[in-house]
């Protein structure tokens, strides 16, 4: 799937990912109020609400993006109806040509890691049949209970021509609490990363593996070690924007080849109507403010990387 | 919410919890046989079978016991019905008196918690309404991402009396890859029980905190001196019985006052019929074989804490 997702990245010329975090604050209200009448304020209205707000999103920038990546928290919220804005969000997406990394950060011991493997990644037996729940291409994965809660992924990865983001080092100001402690001299997320190159082994997908991992754009010095720890590991780089990260700090999260790091902006992207920069667009017009700051990321992007 | 819990392991004198961990081969082929003419060979069918299944455990056992601890990846396998399962499940066991603790380990940046909080534990806001979509007790939570990943549980859980358990060192056999790694000295599993005590003292209940941890039954010595470490702390402990952990490992996971632990078992529970000592129930009395098991286990871990 990492190949896939190269392809996106190549013909979009776009080292680039739009999160579909889709807080009810970033929803017009004009949408909000649409789905409130048809549904009622309901955890269904909601979930109408924060999908008809993403199609528009995806609508204005398809060709533009090679992957969203929804945040599952921000369905997950408003219950059963919100998961299946969720699942509905993913599979438009995938019709309209895009790698979807499902931002579900999940693991645990074996057994139920198999289970979270095969719900949002493979496939689900029931009798006679087959289903894929969620059907994402990518998820990103906790590592904390280490390589049993992680390999039922790596062989969902092998069977189904899937995707997992690890996370390593994350963009939150306090993901240095444990991730940064010191072993042998080397901190945690170092140790992580050699770890992450071990099973990135066991599934590789041309020069890259479908194993990736998480390194956070507000920790660019700590992005340059990892890049080189991890020569094969695709970095997938939360932060950038609003949480803080810029794009020439970001130069270093990309191997030579040009290839090895993709973006993700959320509320940069999806809420851009809000910023004084897009305001012009007005409510009515979020898609369109989104697609210019896909435009803008592209070219803050692509441009610090030829400067560098 | 921990109060509720102690008053509940107080009144059946069980210090234990079923975990409702449903794998579709526990379910007795009746049930799924019922479930798929009435749904066909669907998610909906499975879900239908998975909450029939659930719902005989329960009806057999909730007089007997504090809590009941689904694993919502057993759940999410089956995609948006199987979700629905789960909150059909955690409302009955409520309903039923039950405490229910999602095992549901969720964890991400602040804003992203505070979502998973409220969806689990919490109230969402639609329009002019609250909802309680998942209203579960208490939920699992993954430290990884550190106190800003945390602090939204806990600013629920004083919102709206409930808690969390926070993995601490868990049950599975690559658990000490990355948590028994030594920091100066200590290892990273001890480095987080302190935080565990920090988190704790911001949402106390009494004598014991609303923030718990998760130690597994099959580290016993780390067990020791974990309880010790964290003495206002409750510890859910998994890895009883099909793990291989004993009862009389456990006697150390609780404090002089007798509380302190709730022991977890999934499998030798809700699946005891297909185990050989309780084979006389057959696949009909599945029920009754769980209601059984859980008598036993009690027995089991009582009778320890006895001689102890």
């Amino acid at each position: 799937m990492i190949k896939q997702l190269i392809q996106n990245i190549e013909k979009k010329d776009a080292p680039i990912v739009v999160g579909l975090d889709p807080m009810m604050n970033y929803v017009p209200a004009f949408i909000q109020k649409q789905a409130y009448e048809q549904y009622g304020e309901t955890l269904e209205g909601a979930a109408e609400a924060i999908w008809v707000y993403n199609k528009g999103i995806i609508d204005a920038t398809y060709d533009l993006i090679p992957a969203v990546k929804p945040q599952i928290a921000m369905y997950e919220q408003f219950g059963v109806p919100g998961l299946a804005a969720y699942q509905k969000t993913c599979a438009y997406a995938k019709q309209k040509g895009l790698v979807v990394i499902g931002d579900v950060k999940r693991g645990d011991i074996g057994s139920t890691s198999a289970a979270y493997a095969v719900g949002h990644l493979g496939m689900v037996t029931v009798g006679s049949k087959q289903y894929a729940p969620f059907d994402e291409d990518f998820a990103t994965v906790n590592p904390y209970l280490g390589t049993d809660g992680i390999k039922p992924f790596i062989d969902v990865c092998n069977e189904c021509n899937k995707g997992i983001f690890v996370l390593v080092k994350t963009s939150n100001p306090s993901s240095g609490e444990f991730q940064d402690q010191l072993i042998d001299g080397k901190p945690l997320y170092e140790y992580v990363a050699k770890k992450v190159v071990e099973w990135g082994e066991m599934t590789m997908d041309g020069d890259y593996s479908n194993v990736g991992c998480v390194v956070g754009a507000t920790y660019p010095e700590m992005g340059k070690v990892l890049r080189k720890l991890m020569p094969k590991t695709y970095i997938l780089v939360p932060g950038y924007g609003a949480q803080g990260g810029k794009a020439e700090d970001l130069v270093h999260y990309f191997n030579a080849d040009g290839l090895g790091a993709i973006v993700n902006s959320s509320r940069g992207i999806i809420a851009a109507y809000k910023q004084d920069k897009y305001a012009r667009f007005g409510e009515n017009g979020y898609a369109d403010a989104s697609r210019q700051a896909v435009v803008d990321m592209i070219a803050d992007i692509n441009g610090a990387r030829a400067k560098a």
